[in-house]
């Protein structure tokens, strides 16, 4: 797989801005250190526009969303989309209450976003799909992921990451399949967070017309790096997991990904087309 | 002693919805998830009744109470309460100003909480016994630390446990003395948070007339974890202490605790019981 | 250079009452364990006047800055400026928006501040200077760093901390300069925030007339920890460092520091002195 991202972060660290909640917080600012980037967390309504307009992403996660909050983040994301920044949601727990999927019914009507990332039962919330989740985890369904991917990526004409133990990332006509990761990952507490925060990173320095690209980029780059730092370890070393986590998101090099890269790209067939 | 519940937390991965404090949240989460429990972090007025309602334990941490969360407390115990949902409560600081003295009261007259789980400052306050504490840390005082427990167990009519180097368990009628656990432990901030939370995990997979038995089960576990955490460590090594007992928190098994759990049960006395 | 207040912070654990962001609480109360004192995090208006009278400091930190924490932050300031508790100001991401600008200025207004800290473009925000900085990192800017420091110091009749590579601290007088440090501190989020933290744990047990000593005290305590955490690592291992670091404050030695202190220090010229 061609590395065309990591390299750029590292060497612009884009300023991220994250619209975000108290669990992912400090993970999310140190893991986008890490990679290279450079986070801004900040939710008051006074700031959005103006912090909008100077970052190179907008991350939106609802992990812990208040009704004061839904505010700042529309006039971030409407900033953000007059700023032409690409704009991240993370739909957290998208299906497990009302409010939630009131709320991302909303943010999904008046914010255009660049990339859209969630587990499954988040995504086929998005999506419109029926889905048993099991509070903010991903549980369980009938829908085929990648299926669910394509359609969240159709419906909201943006790029859908389904994060899994295989990740699904589409823009509606192509479809990425990417194989790498740990079941440490899912293991450590907003790891899904950080992995919407590092896309909005790599989205923040590519061109406009490869953020499918971008995000597939971010996904493999994170997924290595917890190949790497997992290596040696058992499944419920999940404390020594984050540390070296964080440390392989700051070592991993374009080149170890390259070679660890386990991505299938196919088409989406297109509902309607004519053979 | 008899270890029921370690395995079904891992088996059942119990929801357990924390409305806690922007300290502990990533640590209680990551800790809960370690245990094998699946976290929820939510304090929405929107969402508290429709949360309890599909949660296996909802856990109240007052410990950056806000005057708007105390609302979404009063929703989500009482949701749980009607649901048969066990609540646990961590009165951060009880005594420390006036404005959480008199929340912790307010949500004692308004929810029946299955556990109550504090340090000995701050079961004191909930006893109502004179104690001198020091912001959130335990302090000092007179008081004997059982007397203190089945107090507030009685007052409450629920499980109260006084952490501490020696913890005390107690319904009222029955007290449990756990000389388990590790200096290191206090080291860490919000380590008696995710006790808290930890206790909500066992409860939640409890039978409703053992909650004793889970709350002594789910101390036990943790302080067991947290001896084998530390062995090997240096009084002054928070830092990896802190990894490692995440990392404990999941390997530690039922069979490790059964052996090293050091817990003498006995009756409380009755006041004004006959002879 | 001489070292008067670390045992002082081990063996009194000041509590220090943090008003601080979502992205510092927990890392921030981790560091004041680890380096002795006795951490409370706590922002609601009800028990702000409370709390100030029981704190030996008082740390001002505008990470995550919502208006309804302003009025916390005033309410705190005054009582803590009432009771003579030494007050501390983190001004993160000062210069960022015009919300923390007029924030800052807010406060600089109403509070009395023993001392304050943050990185070259904030700190030169606060002194009226022209920076460009990017987000809440330092950016670049021509001003002389030691005169930011002082100018700050004298505009505002307090001890400044300039934090970076070289640490510069002033009370408009005098000018310490401090060498020590690690490039990996910069690379751990909200390393500031706690550096701010620790300044007040330190100025909390200090005599009133010796501030600016406790202040370079507390910055050199914290760049010798942090370069003995580093001892061995690469410049990527973000993750290991912070877990050495915390296990560094609580092990650090006042002899240790002694030894390893590379500071200097010189008068400040005063503007309009005659010869």
């Amino acid at each position: 797989m061609d590395i065309r991202y990591l390299d750029a972060v590292r060497a612009r660290n884009p300023l991220v801005h994250n619209i975000t909640n108290i669990v992912a917080a400090h993970f999310s600012a140190n893991g986008l250190l890490a990679v290279g980037a450079s986070p801004i967390m900040a939710d008051s309504v006074e700031e959005m526009e103006e912090l909008a307009a100077v970052s190179a992403a907008l991350v939106i996660n609802i992990g812990t969303l208040a009704s004061a909050t839904v505010q700042a983040i529309l006039l971030a994301g409407k900033a953000a989309n007059r700023a032409g920044v690409p704009v991240v949601l993370d739909p957290v727990g998208a299906g497990v209450t009302a409010f939630r999927r009131d709320t991302v019914e909303h943010l999904l009507r008046e914010i255009r976003f660049a990339a859209i990332r969630g587990n499954a039962g988040e995504m086929a919330q998005v999506a419109g799909v029926s889905w048993q989740a099991k509070g903010v985890d991903a549980g369980s369904g009938a829908a085929a992921l990648d299926e669910i991917a394509a359609a969240v990526a159709r419906k909201h004409n943006t790029v859908a990451v389904v994060s899994g133990a295989v990740d699904y990332v589409s823009d509606g006509l192509k479809l990425a399949v990417l194989e790498n990761g740990t079941p440490l990952l899912p293991r450590i507490t907003t790891s899904g967070c950080l992995l919407s925060a590092v896309c909005g990173a790599f989205l923040g320095v590519a061109a406009k017309d490869d953020y499918l690209h971008a995000a597939v980029e971010a996904c493999t780059v994170y997924a290595v790096a917890g190949e790497l730092a997992a290596q040696g370890l058992r499944p419920t070393q999940s404390g020594t997991f984050t540390t070296a986590f964080i440390d392989s998101l700051g070592a991993v090099t374009a080149q170890q990904v390259a070679a660890a890269a386990r991505v299938a790209w196919r088409e989406v067939p297109q509902t309607g087309a004519t053979a």
